[in-house]
């Protein structure tokens, strides 16, 4: 059984979701050894919201629910990698594909790339997941 | 000029490295405020190690040093994606294309997976970048 080092992170790791078919990084949330525990468990991707301090289920209120598809993690035990089927076609709680979708350019100024594949404030009705 | 929330994560944000051709998932590492500045002015990959507790210029010691080729931030702006490309072909100090080469099965059994592209030892003589 793999150990992870969740000491590095103060008890939360970093955890890469890529769509597991076309490569694109969909999103980067925390996990702690519990959502990792049940990410493993239910093949379904659980972070650590740091923001509400709870296990969160990626898509219980939206329906986009990422499907495990491969876990990889790194040479040092502390990143986490998930290749994922997204249900729904956005990981993006604002509605878009990717939360990767400011393009930054050498000056730093930033240009949204990427559609809105939904309205959030049809789908989250103020919650937020 | 884009605003990064370092604050959310206590000075340092995560950074993937991904390859800009193969969309493979290289790497991931810290920046702080002055790694992020550097990545932008120099076009190289730059951390912020927490191990040594200073700047990490990837590739320095190496030479696989990282060509960047487009940055996107995420939505929160507490995130960063690179586009790289990679010289010297490996990313992982243990000389593996990739740090994200530990396959995890459903009963969480690790595999290695992915071939050594150098050896650390002959590249490295007892020091890490």
């Amino acid at each position: 059984m793999v150990k992870l080092n969740f000491k590095k992170g103060d008890g939360i790791l970093p955890a890469i979701a890529q769509d597991f078919k076309s490569g694109k990084v969909l999103m980067m949330a925390y996990m702690n050894s519990y959502a990792w525990r049940l990410t493993l468990q239910t093949g379904e991707a659980h972070y650590w919201s740091r923001t509400r301090g709870e296990i969160w289920h990626k898509g219980a209120t939206s329906g986009n629910i990422q499907i495990v598809k491969e876990i990889i993690v790194d040479c040092d035990h502390d990143a986490i990698l998930l290749k994922i089927k997204q249900l729904g076609g956005a990981a993006c709680h604002l509605g878009y594909e990717s939360c990767f979708h400011n393009k930054i350019d050498k000056d730093g100024k930033e240009t949204i790339t990427g559609k809105k594949i939904f309205d959030p404030e049809k789908v989250y009705k103020n919650e937020f997941a």
